[in-house]
C-alpha cells in the first residue's frame, strides 16, 4: 500500500476499539439513539502556563463531515473476532453502522480563543452511539492542535515582536504531526513555516535558509555563499556555522559585498550552534561595521520560550527566531491531556438526567449538564463562568473555583459578556462558517491582548478566574455526595 | 478541503522550503546530478537509554516510491515569491522538477534492529539534488517511528513478560502521530493496540475495555456491567473506578457470577485512577476469593517504564498494562533528534571527496565516507564498527569511541559479524523485500535478547561499544584538523 493511499483511506476507523464495542452494547440495549451530551475539555493549562489557545476545530469539522463507514471498514469490523474466536459483533450491527450518518449537534469554541481548564472546547449532543464514537478522533485532533497553538503563543510572546519561524517538520511526530503543527503554530503566533505542504494546503508563508550540506557541497564556504546569493539575490540568509562561525560571518559579508553591485539584498546570517549570545553580538558588530545594519541574525538550535527569554536577557543580537523541535512537539509537555466526558443523557420521558464521573482523584471528577462558557469582560477579560444551558441562571451571578470552592467571584449586574461556544453542526448539518486562517491568527492576538499580563507570563502566572456558575457548583456537589452515598 | 483529501495530496511537498531552494541552487550551478552520499543518524540514545530500535523504513520506502511532483505541486512552486515579489524559481527549474524521478540508491538498517549513536540508519547515494530533497521527510518518518519503537521496547521490558497494550491515540500528536505510533509500538513490544485503523491497515491485534461513559449511561454500575457482559460474554474487562473502585470490583464480581451459568468468561477489571498498588492488591484478593483467579487486572493512568517498575516493586497485582500518552508521544523525550548529513561527493573526475561538518559543538561533528555498520558477535553482540565502504579495511580491526578516542576495542580475527545496512533501492528501483510486521517484531525481540542486560536496563545503562573503524577515525581527525587550519 502506498503512503498516500493510507491517508486516502476512510478515517472512520480512526478510533479506539472500545468506542465500537460500547456502540454495539448501546445498540443491543436499544440505547443507541438515546440523546446524550458529551464535553471535550482539559484539566490543566499546559506548560504550567496561565492560558491555553483553542485550535483544531477546522480539522475536527472536516472529520465529522466525512464520518461514515465504507464497505472496507465494515468488512474489517465484521471480521473482528473475540477471545474465543467468535465474531465480536452481530451482522445486524454492522448493517446499522452502514446506514449511520452523523446527526449530532456540535457547539464549539472558535479556534484562536483563549480557554481555561474545565471549559468545554467542544460539546457534542446527539445519539449516544454516535456521540461516543467520535470521542477518540476529536480528542486526537483538538488535544494536539490546541497544545501546539498554545506553545507557539508562548514562544511568540517570548520573542517580543521579533519574527518567529516554525521549522520543526524533521522532528515532528509523523507527517500529520508536522502538518497540523505548522497550522497550529501559525495560529499561535509563528509568522511562517518551513513546511511546503503546509504552505500549499493552508496558505501559510514559507521561509527558509540553507543547510550545512549546501556549504559542504562546495570546495569553500565562500563559493557556497556566492552560489546561493546568485540564485537568491533577494532571499539569502547564509548559515555560518559549518566550519567556524565568525569566519562564516566574514565570508558572508565578503560575498554580500561582492554581490552588492548587481543589486543583491543581504538577508542576513543564521547561527545554529555554540554560544548564541556571544556569537550574535560578534556577528552584529561585524555586520554593522560592514554597513549591513539591516541584515538579520537568525538563530536556531533547540529554542523555546525559556531559552529565547534568557538569550534576550543576555543581550543577544538575534532578531529572527527559528524554532523547531520544541515548538512542534511541545517538548516539555508533549500531550495536553484533554478528556471527553458524558454529562447528561435524556430519559424516555424527555427529561435530562445529569451525569458525573467521580474517579479516585478529585481533579478527575467531571461536571454535569449541557455546558456553555460565559466570558465577562471589562476592557480585559475578567472571568469565565461555566453554566448549564438547560437550567435558568440565578439573579446573582457568581463564579466558583472548582478546585477551591471558598474562592468565589461575584459578577456585577450589567457586566458585558459573550458566550464562547458557537453552533457548529445542527443535527449533523454544518451551520458554522469556518473562519480563514488569518482571521483565526488575528483572534489569537486579540485574545492575548485581552488577558492581563500576569496571566500571560509563562513562569508562575496568575490564575485566571474560570469556574462554575454558583448553582451548577452546588448541584455538582450534591450529585457527588449522593453518588458517594453520603 | 475534506480531511481525507489532505492526505490524498501528493506528499512531495512534505519537505522544507530550503530543500527546494538548495535544489534550485544546485541545478543553477550544474551540480544537480553530481553524485552524493548522505547519512541519516542520531547522536544519542533516547531516554538516557543504552540502545535504540530502528523503525520507519517501510513508510520511508513508500514515500520514496511515490516521490514526484504533481501539476498542482509545480503550480504552487512556480507561484512562490521572493522578498521583493519576484518568482523564487525559474520556470526551467520547475520543468526539471516535473521530469524528476527518484533515482537514488538507498541502503538501510532493517526495522527492529538495535542501533546506536552515529550509525547510519539510512544511507542515500545519488544525484545531489534528489538526495538533498528527501532529507526532511526521511527524518520525520524515521526519527519518530524509531523513537516510539524504542520507548515501547523499554516499557515492554519493564512489564517483564506481562501483556502491554498501546492505547494512546487520543493523546497522540495528530492522526499520523497515532497511526505510525501504533505500528512502531507494536514493533517495539506492545502486544496490541486500541487503534482500529492501525488494526485494519497493519493487521495489529486490537484490544479494549470500555469507558467511564458506559457506566454513567446506565442507572447503576451493576446494570452497566451486566449489559456489557451480555454483549461480550468472552471479552469483557470492566472498568471499575467510575464511582468507587473497590465497590466497582464487587459489582464486577457480582455480574460475573450472575452471567457464569450462561457460559460467561470473566476477562477481568481495569483500574484507571488512584493508588494502583493498593487497589490492585485488594482487587486481586476479592477476585481470588470469588474464584476468579484467572481474571486479569488491567491498569492504566499515565504509565511508563518507570511507573511500571515501581508498581511491580511494590508488589502491585497488575498483569496487563494499558499504556497510552507516555508511549505514543515518548513523553519524557518526544523527539529523537536524528540528522541527515552530507558525507561524500563525487568529483567530475570520478573521485570521491569526503565531507565533514564541524559546528561549534563537538557532538555535532559528522563523519565522512560512504558508511556501513559491521556488527561483531560472540553469542551476544560485542561491538559495532562504522566503516567507510569505499576504502579497504586494515588488517587489524579496531573500534574507536568517537567521543573518547582513548577508548578502543580490538576485534580478534575470525570474529563473526554481519553488515547492518542492506540494499533497499538501486538507482531508484526498490530491490528490498519489505518484511512483514510480525517478522520485524520478532527481530526486535531477538536483537534485545542479544544485548547484554547491562545495556538493556533503562536506568544508567552500560554503554555499548559502537564506534569508528580505526583508520576512519584517523581520517576524520585529520580532515577536521585540516579544515580548522591546524
Amino acid at each position: 500500500m502506498a503512503l498516500k493511499d493510507i491517508y486516502a483511506t476512510s478515517l472512520s476507523l480512526l478510533t479506539d476499539l472500545y468506542q465500537l464495542t460500547m456502540a454495539y452494547g448501546y445498540w443491543k440495549k436499544g440505547m443507541a439513539e438515546q440523546e446524550a451530551v458529551f464535553h471535550l475539555y482539559f484539566r490543566k493549562n499546559p506548560f504550567q502556563g496561565g492560558y491555553t489557545i483553542a485550535a483544531g476545530l477546522e480539522h475536527a469539522v472536516q472529520f465529522l463531515q466525512e464520518l461514515h463507514f465504507t464497505d472496507e471498514d465494515l468488512a474489517y469490523i465484521a471480521g473482528l473476532r473475540g477471545g474465543q474466536g467468535q465474531p465480536l459483533f452481530e451482522q445486524a450491527f454492522v448493517e446499522y453502522l452502514r446506514e449511520m450518518r452523523f446527526s449530532c449537534s456540535v457547539d464549539a469554541i472558535p479556534e484562536g480563543t483563549a480557554v481555561f481548564p474545565g471549559e468545554p472546547l467542544v460539546r457534542v449532543r446527539g445519539p449516544l452511539l454516535q456521540a461516543q464514537l467520535v470521542e477518540t478522533p476529536l480528542l486526537t485532533i483538538v488535544n494536539f492542535e490546541t497544545l501546539i497553538a498554545t506553545k507557539a503563543a508562548r514562544i511568540a510572546d517570548a520573542a517580543k515582536g521579533d519574527t518567529v519561524i516554525e521549522f520543526g517538520m524533521r522532528r515532528a511526530q509523523g507527517i500529520d504531526g508536522a502538518l497540523s503543527a505548522s497550522r497550529a503554530a501559525y495560529i499561535g503566533g509563528a509568522a511562517a513555516t518551513s513546511n511546503l505542504l503546509a504552505g500549499q494546503l493552508y496558505d501559510i508563508p514559507v521561509k527558509g535558509t540553507h543547510a550545512h550540506s549546501w556549504v559542504q557541497a562546495f570546495d569553500t564556504e565562500e563559493e557556497a555563499f556566492l552560489a546561493y546569493g546568485q540564485a537568491f539575490p533577494h532571499d539569502s540568509v547564509f548559515l555560518v556555522d559549518t566550519y567556524d562561525t565568525l569566519e562564516g560571518v566574514k565570508n558572508a559579508i565578503k560575498v554580500a559585498k561582492q554581490l552588492q553591485p548587481s543589486g543583491f539584498t543581504f538577508g542576513g546570517i543564521r547561527l545554529d550552534s555554540g554560544d548564541l549570545t556571544y556569537l550574535s553580538k560578534e556577528a552584529r558588530k561585524l555586520l554593522d561595521a560592514a554597513g549591513f545594519t539591516e541584515a538579520n541574525i537568525v538563530a536556531s538550535n533547540d529554542l523555546d520560550e525559556h531559552i529565547i527569554t534568557s538569550l534576550k536577557q543576555e543581550g543577544a543580537k538575534i532578531n529572527v527566531w527559528g524554532v523547531g523541535t520544541k515548538m512542534v512537539t511541545a517538548y516539555d509537555q508533549p500531550a495536553l491531556g484533554g478528556v471527553y466526558k458524558l454529562a447528561a443523557i435524556r430519559q424516555l420521558d424527555g427529561a435530562w438526567e445529569y451525569k458525573v464521573k467521580l474517579s479516585e482523584q478529585r481533579a478527575k471528577t467531571s461536571t454535569p449538564g449541557m455546558l456553555q462558557v460565559r466570558r465577562f469582560r471589562d476592557g480585559v477579560f475578567i472571568a469565565d463562568m461555566i453554566y448549564n444551558e438547560l437550567e435558568s441562571l440565578p439573579e446573582h451571578t457568581q463564579v466558583v473555583d472548582p478546585l477551591d470552592s471558598t474562592r468565589r467571584k461575584s459578577i456585577p449586574p450589567g457586566t458585558a459578556f459573550e458566550d464562547l461556544l458557537l453552533p457548529v453542526f445542527k443535527d449533523g448539518t454544518l451551520i458554522y462558517d469556518l473562519p480563514d486562517l488569518l482571521t483565526i491568527k488575528a483572534r489569537t492576538k486579540a485574545q492575548l491582548d485581552s488577558l492581563h499580563e500576569s496571566i500571560r507570563r509563562y513562569l508562575n502566572p496568575h490564575s485566571y478566574p474560570a469556574g462554575l456558575e454558583g448553582s451548577l457548583h452546588q448541584y455538582k456537589l450534591d450529585l457527588i455526595l449522593r453518588l458517594r452515598g453520603e
